[in-house]
C-alpha cells in the first residue's frame, strides 16, 4: 500500500481527480491531500467535485509518502505559484518515488525545473512549453519515463490509472 | 483610430477584457473579437463580462488590422490550441503592430514561437514558461519593448491602458 500526495488545488479537472482517486483508493492506497493552504476546500472546474487539503505544501515532505499524483484542470496553474509547492514537486521528482501527472499537471514540473530530459505527455495548450522546457514532447495515452507517468487528457484515464497502478 | 483585434475565448478574466476595451472604445479605437469560432459567446471566468466573436481567427488577417489585445485568465490557454489562432498572433508580433498582452496573454505568443529576446511580463504562474521561451522576464506593472505592451495582473491596467494607448 502506498501513501499518495496529491497536489491540488481550485479549479483542477474533476474527472481526473476522481476516477484516478477512486482507483487508487480501490486498491488499497491512501491519498493525502496537499494544497498551497492547509484545511481549504478546494473545487473542481465544474464544480462536481471538490476537496479538503490535509496539510500545507510547507508542512509536507517527500520523506512521508510514497508518490504524488497531480490532478490537471487549472488546478497547476493555480498551486505553481507556491514556492512550497513547486519545491515539493521537485523533491519528488527527485526522489524517483512515482509523480502521476495529467493534462496540464506539467506546468507545475515546469515550474520546478523537473522535466529537461524526460519524456513525457500533457495536454495539447502546453505542448510547447514542455519543449520550451527541455522535455521531449509524445503524443500517446501514457507516457512512462522512468518515476514519471504522465497523460493527455479524461480520455486517457484508464491508461493513466493502469500505469500508475503499476508503480505504486 | 486604430481597429484592434481581440484574441478572446472562454474564461477570460473578466477585467482584464472590461476596463482595457472600455478604455480603448473611449479613445475613439474600434474592437473588432476574434475568437476560435465565429459568432460564438465566451464568458469571462468570474461570469461578469461575455462577448460575441465577430470572426473566426482563419478568416481573420493582420493586414485588416492595426494592433492585437490579448486579455488574460484561462483564455489564452483555452485559444492557444487553436493552429490559426496561433498563426495570426505569430502574424501580429511579425508585422510589427502594437501586440497588447496581459496576465496570461503570453502562453499564445510562446506557442507562436514569439517572444523569444523580447523583454515582457506576465502572470507569476507562467514566469518559467516566458524565460524557457527565451524571453527576458520583467517583474514590472507593464513592460513595453518595440511593440510588444505586457503587464502582469488587473492591479496593472491603468499602466497598461497608458501605455497600450501611447501605441495606438
Amino acid at each position: 500500500m502506498s501513501r499518495i500526495a496529491v497536489l491540488i488545488g481550485d479549479m483542477f479537472e474533476d474527472v481526473e481527480y476522481v476516477k484516478p482517486a477512486e482507483a487508487f483508493r480501490k486498491a488499497g492506497h491512501e491519498l493525502v491531500h496537499i494544497g498551497v493552504e492547509e484545511g481549504k476546500t478546494v473545487k473542481g472546474k465544474k464544480q462536481k467535485a471538490q476537496v479538503k487539503t490535509d496539510i500545507s505544501a510547507g508542512k509536507a515532505s517527500v520523506e512521508d509518502f510514497d508518490a504524488a499524483f497531480i490532478p490537471g484542470g487549472y488546478s497547476p496553474d493555480q498551486i505553481r505559484v507556491d514556492p512550497a509547492m513547486v519545491k515539493l514537486a521537485a523533491d519528488f521528482v527527485d526522489s524517483g518515488k512515482p509523480v502521476l501527472a495529467i493534462c496540464h499537471a506539467p506546468q507545475l514540473l515546469i515550474t520546478a525545473k523537473a522535466v529537461k530530459g524526460r519524456r513525457i505527455t500533457g495536454w495539447k495548450s502546453i505542448t510547447q512549453d514542455i519543449v520550451n522546457a527541455g522535455a521531449e514532447f509524445v503524443d500517446a495515452p501514457v507516457v512512462v519515463d522512468g518515476n514519471l507517468v504522465s497523460s493527455r487528457n479524461p480520455d486517457d484515464i484508464p491508461a493513466f490509472v493502469e500505469e500508475s497502478l503499476k508503480k505504486l
